[in-house]
């Protein structure tokens, strides 16, 4: 949670996520394709590359420790949704190519173009490339698990990080990857998605209330963690 | 969330939840036998009926609509810790029977003696009574599942719900099973408990802290639900 609440955009891009185009329209001026899919294992090293990113971001790479080794052991141990889920933003400069692997039981990939004004630099895009589809490179992703609301009796989702690098902010794309957990929440029958946010953000409370949501302003978060955690080992 | 941060004792009993006697002495007093166990589907009726005692006192039935049929048919659908996972307080005032069923091969009981100065009386007896044991009686629950720390690179447990019925209430029975939580978390190498309390809640927050928990100033809930979330079906 101190990962939490992301950097969203300042201002939402008004209609950054465009759908496909149709069959015979071309996209125009600098498109982006973007794809959201579920990650798996392999992604593990890009995705610790993202999560160091945030923790530079929000100026607390001191609680930062973990390796790809730790993901790799905690992440991908039940089916997509059950638990600990994330969705992958990956960003290229031309369609992907159809990958069937991609397409789970659970989950087929969301795929939008977002039609730029002007071409986009990316200086990390060898450190992020994906390597399965040419130029296509890894740009955010979001991480998210089933939660409990006793008074709906129903599950919902919450959401750990949201994270987009920075080169590819403002265009919507962090809208859309929380799109994808509220939508994914509404064809399960969850009753809600919650997260949190940095009380002084403002315009990032903006951004989540124009999507939707209600910031709460009464309740604080309680956490045990590090020796005080420790100490309950024995405690009972 | 709307029902979570319990109504903790205003002040924690200094030494309430005593450890087990040795085998040599007795209890003194009015001891009040106390058991946390894993609650199973046979449990619902009862924890539903502790969830709608629980929205009164936080004056939010309108919020409450949870069925017993919503509880039995999202609930107990993964091993214990995996997911929505409940322990159960039940009180008696003898001891309680060996029950083997109850050992699992992921939680041993935990049974603590709490001598009372005064006996105590228990209006909701007969609603309460657990049906296997004489005299018990469900005195309290708490729901909690894993969350996941991406700085951490490691889970940790979410309270959703920490519930003693009224009666009961300020006599470490609070504590005891915060603590049997925070004691599961470190057993399974988890980094963190947290949960969140109402910022006007003082003695709450005191409790907490005494417990060895930080209060986050800073972080806000951020929540989309009802037809906010609905209309994410088809948005992406």
């Amino acid at each position: 949670m101190a990962a939490a609440a992301p950097p969203p955009p300042p201002t939402p891009a008004p209609s950054a996520p465009t759908g496909l185009p149709d069959s015979d329209s071309t996209p125009v001026g600098h498109p982006l394709f973007s794809r959201i899919r579920l990650a798996t294992p392999l992604d593990v090293p890009n995705i610790q590359k993202l999560i160091h990113q945030m923790a530079i971001f929000e100026k607390l790479t001191h609680l930062f420790t973990a390796t790809e080794s730790d993901l790799a052991s905690t992440l991908f141990k039940s089916p997509p949704f059950q638990s600990f889920t994330i969705f992958l933003l990956e960003v290229s400069s031309r369609p992907f190519e159809k990958d069937s692997n991609l397409h789970s039981q659970n989950f087929t990939p969301i795929e939008r173009i977002i039609n730029l004004d002007h071409s986009l630099s990316d200086p990390e895009a060898e450190t992020f490339r994906n390597g399965i589809n040419g130029d296509a490179v890894v740009a955010g992703f979001v991480l998210f698990f089933p939660n409990y609301s006793t008074f709906l009796g129903k599950p919902g989702f919450y959401v750990e990080d949201l994270f987009v690098r920075e080169c590819y902010r403002r265009k919507g794309l962090g809208k859309m990857l929380l799109s994808a957990v509220a939508s994914q929440a509404v064809k399960m029958g969850y009753g809600r998605v919650e997260w949190v946010v940095l009380d002084w953000n403002v315009n990032a409370i903006k951004f989540y209330e124009e999507m939707g949501a209600n910031v709460l302003p009464e309740w604080r978060i309680c956490r045990i963690t590090g020796p005080a955690l420790e100490a309950y080992r024995d405690a009972i």
